[in-house]
């Protein structure tokens, strides 16, 4: 007898060969997808009706600062320095392990609660987001980001720091836990310190995750000390290649797009942080015409202020429309490539389709909701008109995180209070 | 005794003599609020703890076409051209009345979810739209779309259904319906038309809603067709004053501000169809700076494709943002200022605000989700975070016609299921 058993389902695979099916089942057993058909003769210990209801990956979120919950909505529509002069970093220096395990958990059960069920996070006192993604059965692919910023001591702590890190989380909370390097950003670390990066990285098997050209200030920065811009800097160290994530790409030039695609780098757009701080457009179109993998990333909730890829993808189909002038651009069924497929191919490539075989990570979007009525095109409803408050189901490595809007893995209200909580004695210490 | 008592509640007034009030009171008598403040001695037949909740003024939809919820993900991803030749305007010629009466509906209880109690309609068949207004609750202005095309007896049949219409429906269902005229736009209407429109429009004492410069097309056909643009047009037929309202407005020079701003026109920004039909994108920023009243639609389902003015309000704000590469404009009390007050000023300013003796259109948000903790600043989390998913209760004229999630004003599994009816009815006959 299997696990469980979705039938009656509107089932959007992702996977080229197989479709969509209407009136499909899914079979999962020991956390994987065993079976997906039109009918089946299996049983279920749990048998989930799915009439009404779309069946499709779990988002895949692959850039985000998790506990960066603890600051949503604390500073807004400022300038950038000013915002993480005056506002962010000022209270990241005084926030708490614990405050960075209750800001993960808020943030996990923000994304069970929104469709998304794995993301790659870079942040501080990564124990505590592990531990919170252990609790919450989410998957998740997390670094503990590490700079220099000239202090040549602090990048030798933080890479200690996230060498312990990457050795004692790899594969735990039954496989769900990747560990990644996570150096900040080309113009945060060395050259040196880069190359430092990657030969560890390479001895520990483990993959890089790094932000990249997110600004204009990077760009100018990283060429006039070095003369190139951070994507050849990076390629002349060998640091490029598919174990790297790069987060934002907002200012590559047509030959970096062009290096990126031939190292076969992983890119996470973050549009709507992008937009909000006002860091510029990236030319996501042409990175996907290139056939580079970009997929889709909320970034911290201190810049979007939410974790809903939803409204990602949504923001991401009309926002490189209206830049090139073109309405045909990033249609729904790429941008949900790029919230599915394309995402697990930067994290974990055994998700992100519903397949025999894959890992059972997948949800129910409730399709019967005045705005998704009438439909014509599922698809369509997913991107344009669809949000993260339609997921009715949430499943992780075959086990029901939430089940018809309730979260099973959480205690919802508590995780709320405590976390306001928290965030009341963390500003109160920063206001002394 | 009064009829309702909202207590407990954050009140965002967007009053600014009164600002918010945490742990406020709203008292609601005969359709108007008459008394907002710390506390009240009042007492009345319904009283709404509001704990945990924002009290704040229905969002104002200032541009949409309620019945396309029936085209609602019929085609998207496609060439302007194309997707209206193709498939929007075969479509809109078999649609009947009873069509356009289920998919008013269906817009009206989408409204109601998503928290907007008022909208500027321009469509065709609107008596029906207009009877689902009445039967909804919700307030509305009105227009049957008036277009020659070059057909000068289309025009005049326009023209006449229109009037009959502005003069059957104003003030009709409690006041709740205004009537407008509604001229399409200066590229689908001549200048003599336009002229003899103002001119019935200032007999029966009405205002016009107007498409203006959407498209990169209208500014090059009216400048060929009469060597001056769209605005300069109007304002030369002294069709322009505080009696329009002009959808759109995206290709707009900075002269053609100045004329808006002289004749007190109302705009309405419909940024995520601007971004979906690439259209452009309207220089909202410099608009609001010269003291322009900018409001927010929605426009139609059939280029959006909700009607969830939260979500245009994130939008807006996002891409001005980066529009500009600057992330201080469009800030949330700003962009709050546009979805409810100056919504309010283009089409009914007895709402808009909480303020004694205002009409009691309001709704209330519920504050107690995960991607709504913590909170620093209520209206970075109306911007920001929050969904129309997230409006509990909201109340059009004093009377609750969705109260803690539920729709009493209608049966909302019945609306629903008839419109998806209707529209498969629609498209078989479409597809014959």
């Amino acid at each position: 007898m299997a696990d469980i058993l979705i039938k009656n389902a509107y089932v959007l695979t992702m996977d080229p060969d197989l479709g969509d099916l209407k009136n499909g089942t899914v079979v999962i057993e020991n956390g994987r997808i065993t079976e997906i058909g039109k009918e089946t003769n299996e049983n279920a210990e749990t048998i989930i009706d799915a009439k009404h209801s779309v069946v499709m990956p779990g988002l895949v979120n692959t850039h985000t600062h998790a506990a960066t919950t603890l600051f949503r909505g604390y500073a807004d529509d400022m300038q950038l320095a000013e915002w993480l002069e005056r506002c962010i970093w000022p209270a990241e220096a005084k926030v708490t392990a614990e405050d960075i395990y209750k800001g993960s958990l808020l943030a996990c059960l923000e994304m069970i609660k929104s469709g998304t069920t794995s993301f790659a996070d870079m942040y501080f006192f990564m124990d505590e987001t592990a531990k919170a993604v252990e609790l919450s059965g989410l998957r998740a692919s997390l670094s503990h980001g590490l700079t220099e910023l000239g202090n040549k001591e602090k990048g030798d702590n933080d890479l200690k720091e996230g060498r312990r890190f990457v050795r004692a989380w790899q594969g735990a909370a039954e496989g769900r836990i990747e560990t990644m390097y996570g150096p900040h950003a080309p113009n945060t670390c060395s050259e040196e310190y880069l190359a430092k990066v990657r030969e560890e990285a390479s001895r520990d098997g483990a993959r890089i995750h790094i932000h990249l050209l997110e600004t204009e200030a990077e760009l100018t920065e990283v060429k006039e000390k070095y003369g190139k811009c951070s994507v050849r800097l990076l390629d002349d160290i060998g640091f490029l290649g598919p174990h790297v994530l790069a987060a934002h790409c907002v200012w590559v030039s047509d030959s970096d797009m062009e290096i990126l695609r031939k190292r076969g780098v992983n890119i996470s757009h973050n549009v709507i942080s992008n937009m909000k701080l006002a860091s510029g457009i990236a030319p996501v179109h042409k990175m996907l015409e290139k056939g580079i993998n970009v997929s889709l990333g909320t970034d911290g909730c201190a810049s979007n202020n939410n974790l809903d890829l939803f409204e990602e993808m949504k923001t991401a189909a009309l926002l490189h429309k209206v830049n090139t002038f073109d309405p045909t651009v990033l249609p729904a069924r790429q941008v949900l490539e790029m919230g599915t497929v394309k995402g697990a191919k930067a994290l974990d490539p055994e998700t992100g389709m519903l397949k025999a075989g894959k890992k059972a990570d997948l949800i129910l979007v409730d399709m019967r909701k005045p705005h998704l009525t009438p439909c014509f095109d599922v698809a369509s409803h997913l991107v344009y008109s669809a949000k993260g408050s339609d997921v009715r189901t949430t499943i992780v490595n075959g086990k029901i995180l939430m089940d018809d809007y309730k979260v099973l893995a959480l205690d919802e209200q508590k995780v709320m209070e405590e976390t306001q909580k928290a965030v009341e004695e963390l500003v109160s210490r920063v206001n002394i």
